[in-house]
């Protein structure tokens, strides 16, 4: 299966969850070529199809045949982070509820301590660590979020980060790495917030 | 695929969300001759198929073959909704429980702010804005909801509203759009919800 | 399809909502020669087949070809509730975990009020009516849940009760009907049960 | 249907509901010649195939074809389950979250009592017991679990345990069995949690 069949399977999975209701969400990859492609906006998650990427360069805009597509704003989103992480292959952004509602509670930053799944982070090897997410307050303007990720570059250790009352970004080295970065963190989320309430 | 296809796979889909227990719930849409359908009665959405729409006239009542068929009471909202927003081509009835448990503490309207999501509502354009929306109690009487409809007409700029205790409508100049209405408002309802309990 | 096919269906699609886990519960339906049939004790739900129902006699002792079977201890519930109320073709019984958690709260009965749902129960037509469903103490003795439901047929009237931290029984003319009360029943509960927490 | 067919449909059935995010969890069983196979690790689970599981000496190590694949480090669990109970055939992990939320507000065991389900334990008959599940303190060090399940064995009596704030193991003669004991063990959980909070 391609990596566009897998990705746009993952999507349709992850609509079926709850991840992306009302159209929302958007993700990425970059093909064995290096070329980036993003999932067009505005599609109906649960009928997301492999067809339904399109080419952009690295400054987010539409390339060859989709030239005359207009991607979604947040694609800047998705470039910056290739660009600051070069091993990135993936990206997946996700609103599930559990981050979003943690980032109600929680400001600069969510901790977790003690749970065995931590170690679905690359990198992690023990669940005594502490593990700290950093939450950005959400913009509509994309040089905010350049801005902010570039300040807090060294924070991305866990290869993601949460857009208050908004959602998830998560990336890897591939798709595989990063759904578990992604999945890790929601439960996380999940745990800490039914914790509190 | 047909829109009498595509509407009976929603609300299939829909069900198994949880969102038409019982048999509950109703759904119409506006054909290509601005002929209304609306679910029949009484079945179980689980089952729903493209055969279970009847045909109404602009009063709610059955017509040409179906006219020994008695629509649902609600069938009357769906006509004034028409009415009052001409451009509205699908209209989707939920008893997804978020709304209904919002409704029991929220009184005349639930206010939404800074959540991304709101851009899921046509016209919104940034989550920084103040979402309202009309919360109606529930009745029997046709003719009550018709008076408050009209009187609340101002306040339906995002094309839903919750009756208390009861359920969701929300509507849309197509399927598509009328489907971002239902999932936007479930997905804040379900936001707010839990973080106020 | 036929009524052991359809029922076997359900069965399999409740267990997909949590509501037999563990191979708990036990389902009956009288066919059209008013032979009792009901489901073999100790079967994984998700695997349910319309094989695995068993002719029993109005003791609740497996007949014919399945003499040698032993059901399940609270086949008699399903007995009795065919013999106080006739009409019944259809009993389902449901381990979902809102009743159970409403039992653990509420003494004797639970009360709803002002529910569009209400209308869910066959009999009611309006939200504004106060539903009482009885709450019986759980027993391993048969003979206690006679007495018991007996003493309590009166308080009957919405056909179906739920047994404390153990679950719920739902009944109806019909398959259709026996549905639509259990589903009723489960989303009232629900809907209290996160109002009180 | 063999049983590495059975129990890999078993495993992406668990995930489905949440219960191995993120490529976590294991699962092993015994063959009819009493050779252990145990899952690979780091595979997805929504994509385990009976293909997955590798072959294992008693000491946990991979044997024969599989000579040059490295289990989960807590394969080393499974081992001892299978050394101190040797009935067992079936070993179930789950880090469904209703345990693991147990498991931040219990110390050293969570208690139930009332539960018409907690029969779904092998050898429990009546509701009325009080039945007492092991909580255990994570660790990366498997000698601990191992001095930890010797040292508590006489309370492993329900065929299961919690790891704290990591999941469930659960057990049982037959894959029939460990469903169930695993199930149970996470119903009741919910239901606990939810009363709780």
């Amino acid at each position: 299966m391609s990596l566009h069949d897998q990705i746009a399977q993952v999507i349709r999975n992850y609509h079926s969850k709850g991840w992306s209701p009302a159209t929302s969400t958007n993700y990425s990859f970059k093909d064995e070529k290096n070329q980036i492609w993003v999932s067009r906006s505005g599609i109906d998650k649960s009928e997301f199809k492999s067809e339904d990427f399109i080419k952009i360069n690295s400054k987010g805009e539409a390339i060859e045949e989709y030239v005359n597509l207009k991607p979604s704003a947040e694609t800047l989103i998705h470039c910056l982070i290739y660009e600051m992480f070069p091993e990135t292959k993936v990206i997946l952004h996700s609103h599930g509820i559990n981050p979003v509602l943690i980032s109600t509670i929680e400001k600069t930053e969510v901790t977790f301590e003690g749970f065995e799944i931590q170690k679905g982070f690359e990198g992690q090897r023990t669940h005594l660590s502490q593990i700290r997410i950093p939450i950005m307050d959400n913009s509509q303007e994309m040089p905010f979020f350049e801005k902010e990720l570039i300040y807090r570059q060294s924070q991305l250790t866990n290869h993601c980060f949460i857009i208050r009352k908004h959602g998830t970004y998560a990336w890897g080295k591939s798709l595989f790495e990063a759904k578990r970065h992604l999945e890790t963190l929601d439960y996380l989320c999940e745990c800490k917030f039914k914790m509190i309430k």
